[in-house]
């Protein structure tokens, strides 16, 4: 089968023939029908230091995908041939105490598809059988093979309960799209987006931003304004940037709600005193989903109307990976899906 | 002023002229601009058991309102002349335990406009100036006279969070169309509502359901099949029915929700069992609105696009007000606004 | 080995020596150490009603248990021989929806220890590894093989914090004698505890009770003193009783929490309207332990000092099984445990 | 009556003799019977920047108190003459959006009892009778006088359920340990307190801490070993010293809770990837106390056996105020109160 192989320690992925892989006890082969761009390919197709660190080629690369079963290993009775499936990508280990206690989605010993072990940008790929979604035929390729980011806005938004909240979201890549999105399906009551870029901001109107705002300077007047000086009872950070941080908690109201998604690449320097105590606010650190609590709940909201086409702004053939990392790289795009 | 009066202990109103009332320390004269009927104003119309019981004539009746402030009593700085006004219509007593914890919808001492003092089926009405809300002015005085119903729905569809969620609504009347109308804009996943009545389930849909089931026999079935056998997440039950309690409480998954806000007549038989241990159920007991966290919420939802136009189905003067309560008894009406 | 066996479709139990079981893939065979009598144990032993649908003899029964891990299947890793463990005795699908959203009590297939295959009444005992929970040596087998119904209590008792709320417990047979350790221990304020029995009204009382009630006319007032007039925080349910089922949600404060642990024999007639709904209250069937947040939670009780010797009357050999029986029967016990 | 008086824009306070207050509408008088000392009185003391810019002279200091109510002024019904009171030291307005929805504690416009007004070191001190909280006479002067005070550790502690948890407490200034007392008394499991002071070790010890830990080189392999690598449940950071809040969130598990309380003098650099997001936690900003949840809650701890009389390390006569502050500035003393 065709797939995009990191081959060695440097830049770059190559698209190779590989054999297509066998099932184990409990493993299922899926014949992948898209599969997208995660910032985290862009850093091992980069090779950067974390990548440099983590990935150990030979490896097929790609975690979020969807697809149909095509094979069954032993001991396999949840899902069957044929059915149309996306994957939880953290393979979690089951018996820590996080595991045993519902927050599998922060597991100490958890593996990661296409890092850890072989991905999605190929033609097929063994996953075992308990990390499969079945998916409702109803959602196409390009948006089931979405459902693995989606869910981290997902459990990003509606860490609590959301409608009829002001909200403010700091960042709008893909994550911080899909949020504008949920937390307009889930009924938010005012919904703010910031960024730095028109480009995404324009995609953020799009999927349902009452208004948004270009990060720099004086957009904290304009927030000010837009909330009657009153602030947000939520605000989704989902940029890492260190500015949009601060503006998150300068503008989430005493009592309120701040959620951490986005990555910073470094400390922030961080007046605790006035920006989470005094305000009595509950700040949440969101990775990954909830298993399957997520699933679930996003399953809802597309019957609910959730609509993030407008997220997928390019779909490319697999050997054209090289073209979807230069649009990342430039920040033009909004989800890059590639067909195999 | 004209005002429909409850002149004595028998069926029936009388429309009368009776002074403007004066306002005290801390209260407020509002001109009523709408004000709509509600079951417990048919209860004291009609002169039933409770109504005998609870009602001092002679009273002005009528507890859902909005106007404009246009008095103020000694000591009040929270509203001014000109504001645009709807009433919370419990007036709490404010150092009971309830009160003092968060809980004062559930004040053991409150007392009820239209009931316990007069109300607002008059051109004025004297609230104290703390159960006042300021409503924007987008929203029309045959809609924000609903928000004290309207906020009952909230607080029964919204008592935990319903985004993504399956739920089925158990009685159409109105505070069940509303609470149809809300979960709807709170992205609620599959929406089933179920009532006997044609007329009623035409309006649920038409304010959202996905599904609508004529209450009665083979109704299980056919919830049944619509849940793919696995039930809901959430029951919302707004009826009072028994059969009806005992249609959510066998739809509601294990783990599942249900809200009581429909009020039986009679003791009901319950298989507690069944119907809550075994399950692991939440069962929330649901009574006004939270002071004042719903009406934020209400005041979000808004925002967020929510339209109970559709449940309005009358509009009629003042004096027309035994037309209204005809409607009611046959059942053939959403909500029914006085325009005094 | 030796073994206590339902052999045939009637009352009583045989003690027969059977084999040894041999472990399967993921299991693990259990020198038991201590197994306890239940409530569902003496309804087999009496073959009622719900016996003779359920159990299909021969039937080795018990499902509270400790012991020590001396045989492993192939492929268990989390745990080893020497291992002292107690057992988690549902036995779940792990695929439900129940199961992937943290619901697992609920699960809709899950099978019981010692019904649904054979249990802990005997020297060894065949389990499967991921229900086994490593216990500390520093509690003695006859308290350890009592963690599975005491998770019961703590499920019960700690579904929302119970720290400094008055509360009422009624019932206090074993899980309820367990609840009224539990909340002691968790820092609850003003603890009473209800029951007809003088005899278990002594255990509640050596367990923390701050006061006992008889249960029977003019209890309602002596509660009534006791709280001054304000009710309780909390109401757990304990005994399944329908005088102490109303008792119950009379005397729970308007915006508090019952908990329904105690199963009813028949169904209950309820006012709904001024038991639920007015009071604006939350209640929670509780059946079963959360895995395995209600085990950590235990694990912990433990450590702050969770005294629950007082509920262990008897400890029998294993032979000696029909005595036990004898004094559940006549209501004369706490806990019996037998030795193999 | 006689008073403690910031007297000029210096250092210093001046015992003078001033009228006895009197009582406006709502207003009452009381006796104060003891008042203690807090880190506030002593930045006033010191005349330290942040007194500058707040305290206005001449003005009697001081909110931490108990008493007994002397006079009532016109509209009082909550309160009588004769009851034993303590006070909530923040004076909220009562119609902001946190006070509307439950968090007056964050209100936006809150007076401080002792720093906006006139306080309590005093023999007599006026307050509004809102505020008041009735205290149970078994509670003597000197400890119902830190109700104030204890009421912030409550609420820090239990701003989630504590009950059978693994918590981490660092800093054991009084208010950590307060919250080390809270946290016993609530069935914590294991119970780990940290400080650089060997003082005030030796009192978290005596308050129920089951380890306590010096602050300094290798404290990190100490808490390391005492939770066998798992880290704790919930992390109370009591200090405001950028490094032990570092410990604070190195220590928590994943998915656990850190409670935010001690207030750091300057921003805090944080790695917030690691710290909170990939951790999946929790954070919680602590300030004040709910109203008037933690004052219930405080009731019934005290019911539940809570003792904080080790805290009170020393007691004086009002006129001896310099040797408390002198103590406080040696860190040689837990809580300080003067009697009137």
């Amino acid at each position: 089968m065709r797939a995009l192989v990191k081959v060695a320690q440097a830049p770059g992925l190559e698209l190779q023939n590989v054999p297509v892989p066998i099932p184990g006890p409990g493993d299922v082969i899926v014949r992948v029908a898209a599969t997208s761009l995660c910032g985290t390919d862009y850093h091992i197709y980069r090779w950067d230091e974390w990548a440099q660190g983590r990935i150990h080629p030979p490896r097929i690369i790609g975690h979020e995908m969807c697809g149909e079963v095509v094979d069954l290993g032993p001991g396999v009775s949840s899902v069957t041939i044929g059915d149309y499936v996306a994957a939880e990508s953290h393979l979690t280990c089951g018996v820590c105490f996080q595991c045993r206690t519902g927050n599998a989605h922060v597991c100490k010993n958890y593996r990661i598809l296409g890092v850890d072990l072989d991905g999605s940008y190929a033609e097929y790929v063994r996953l075992p059988a308990r990390v499969l979604w079945n998916t409702s035929r109803d959602i196409p390729p390009e948006l089931a093979c979405l459902q693995e980011p989606l869910g981290n806005a997902v459990h990003a938004a509606l860490a609590e309960d959301i409608t009829g909240q002001s909200v403010l979201i700091t960042g709008c890549g893909p994550t911080g799209l899909f949020a504008t999105a949920v937390a307009r399906t889930a009924g938010a009551g005012l919904l703010i987006a910031s960024d730095i870029s028109d480009y995404r901001l324009a995609l953020a109107k799009q999927l349902g931003a009452d208004h948004v705002v270009k990060a720099g300077s004086g957009d904290g007047d304009v927030i000010e304004r837009l909330t009657d000086g009153q602030g947000v009872d939520v605000a989704l950070e989902m940029s890492g940037n260190p500015t949009a941080i601060h503006t998150a908690f300068r503008f989430v109201k005493n009592g309120g709600r701040v959620t951490l998604f986005g990555i910073p690449e470094a400390p922030v320097s961080f007046d605790m005193t006035n920006e989470i105590i005094f305000k009595g606010i509950r700040v949440f650190g969101i990775t990954g989903r909830k298993l399957f609590q997520t699933w679930y709940r996003l399953a809802g909201l597309f019957k609910a109307g959730l609509n993030i086409m407008p997220v997928v702004t390019h779909t490319l053939p697999l050997e054209r990976f090289a073209e979807g990392f230069d649009l990342i790289a430039k920040g033009q795009c909004g989800k890059i899906v590639l067909l195999p």
